[in-house]
């Protein structure tokens, strides 16, 4: 047989391929960015509680409980709150009902590769917006034409963070496309754009329980955005998936928003091994692009990028490495324990020496 | 705001309405068709093993240990295997991927209310092909062109099953097109298609763990076929999503597919209330259709659907009442627990006299 059953666009997508998911013992992992400590122990009894019969029973489709905890965490209206099978589904989402325009989408060319395969999916026209030397977003770049624009704040992979003002001065100009801002690492150092959402109809934001929550095993993501926005997100999801989000992980989700002190505690652990990481790599000699994420993005002025990628592996480290344009001599680093980076420090020394 | 920042389709949007997910005390909740027993112990035990640190990663992207168990519990090779979050979600990148071709896609006029809606969401033609005065599938009603032909077996809410052997005549004289057995229902009383897929490279079938194995609230689907098929949905998946099923979600499908026992006498248990359940409708003035599902498709001469709908409301009992087309005389009643039946049948008794 041939694809000759396939939909004709499917020979040309271009899927995104994610990070390893290697089962190997003893594995230093930082390859996708996971947290290194677990998620706080309430989700775990959260989610054994709603175990039993009741899985027998269809999750309430417009998880109201998870809605209004984040709501009720990120003060906004539940209207303003829509939840998804991790942020992945919600910007899937987002790319089909906000930004097919005929126009095309604006993004970096330095960012989170699934945006061009959205792209793929959903037949919008993509535009790459070059980042500056220093991998900055300006933002004065973005006053064109445009269907839509998108990027991850901080920036991933760069780590790069962009000030709400210059958010802010962006959706100004742009008042007749969606600003989406992707805030998958906002918690590691940076202020919410959700802050301006009262103020701008044109922007979403969207964030994920994968990161600063360590549930990436459990598939959350949510946006927030004017009421209109989010309508448009669930009138695409109820003609997708009436409930996307399972029974376990609407209580996982409501318990993670709960337990304050345990997020409080391990973002800031993250932050403070991340600038131990920095300041250990750039004593090795690498050049680190300044992160406020729970990863770096490095390069060795002696050693390729591969080099280095390959020569970790070896050591059973990983981290991740990508062939595009502009990086391909840099290294993606997440921050893990201080063991962890004890290790990968030990082992770059030894590769490098 | 208006809706100018939507994207154009999405106000012709008509989303799919689920039936209702109320929080009551002491419903019979006869509306969704779940299963009135609990999944195997043995999911729990799998999930509670599954939680604590390993929640912070995420989950394999293949789910190739979900795959695995589904391939060796339906005796086929793992590349035939596709899994996803729900059916409802395999089902929609089907439509995506396997029915777009400019032709129309047949499906009954009395079925799955979600096709014509996923139609909309991928702007499909969808063509109604009418049962028959029985409510039965004609397959030489579907020798006509076509880019693809979908149904459920058992068909919902009718009910009725239509026979393998119809089914390979239907895959043989459309040999050009993709035929999507949608099986939510088979383990209640039907032969799966599964037993056709190696003779058919046409032929897509699809199940749920939410009826049989009793998981609504975990959302698990699968679809079975030639791996030319699946490396399509498989494209669309990776397009979309690259996790979406959970870790929890992937533990507890294995867990549910290893115990047979627990499957099997469940299964025996819904199809023999559902026997009882026809018998006492028909000796009550009903006229049933014959059903292979857990749920039968029933009305009352004297009395309408609707009427009856309502007065078992206001009794605390749920049943869909659909107000389509040649059924809008009919109530669609899950198969309950024995103890459920019987509230049922002594308020039904109560309203007719």
């Amino acid at each position: 047989m041939t694809r000759r059953l396939w939909s004709d666009f499917v020979s040309k997508l271009e899927p995104y391929v994610p990070g390893e998911q290697p089962r190997v013992d003893n594995l230093v992992k930082l390859n996708t960015n996971e947290n290194p400590y677990g998620p706080s122990p309430q989700v775990g009894e959260a989610i054994t509680a709603e175990l039993g019969a009741e899985l027998r029973l269809y999750p309430p489709p417009n998880a109201d409980r998870l809605k209004q905890a984040i709501a009720d965490y990120h003060k906004v209206n539940i209207q303003q709150v829509f939840v998804g099978n991790g942020s992945d589904e919600v910007l899937a989402h987002a790319f089909n009902g906000l930004f097919r325009h005929g126009k095309p989408l604006l993004f970096p060319d330095i960012t989170y590769s699934f945006y061009p395969v959205y792209c793929g999916l959903y037949e919008i026209e993509g535009r790459k917006v070059p980042l500056t030397d220093s991998f900055e977003i300006a933002v004065e770049d973005y006053c064109v034409p445009n269907g839509g624009i998108i990027f991850p704040n901080p920036n991933a992979p760069t780590g790069r963070l962009l000030a709400l003002d210059q958010i802010a001065s962006l959706l100004k100009n742009n008042r007749d496309s969606v600003v989406c801002v992707d805030e998958a690492y906002i918690d590691f150092g940076g202020d919410s754009a959700i802050a301006l959402v009262e103020e701008f109809d044109n922007l979403l934001v969207i964030q994920t329980l994968s990161k600063s929550r360590s549930l990436a095993g459990l598939r959350l993501g949510f946006a927030i955005g004017h009421p209109q926005l989010i309508e448009a997100l669930e009138r695409i999801k109820n003609s997708f998936n009436s409930y996307p989000v399972s029974r376990l992980a609407i209580a996982g989700g409501v318990a993670a928003f709960a337990d304050e002190a345990y997020f409080q505690q391990t973002c800031e652990a993250v932050i403070s091994s991340r600038e131990a990481l920095v300041a250990a790599l750039e004593k090795l000699g690498f050049e680190v692009i300044p992160s406020a994420a729970n990863f770096a993005l490095a390069r060795h002025p002696n050693y390729s990028g591969e080099y280095l990628m390959t020569a970790l592996r070896e050591r059973n480290i990983i981290v991740r490495h990508f062939g595009a344009a502009r990086i391909e001599q840099f290294l993606r680093i997440t921050v893990g324990t201080p063991q962890q980076i004890d290790l990968l420090l030990t082992a770059l020394t030894e590769i490098i020496n």
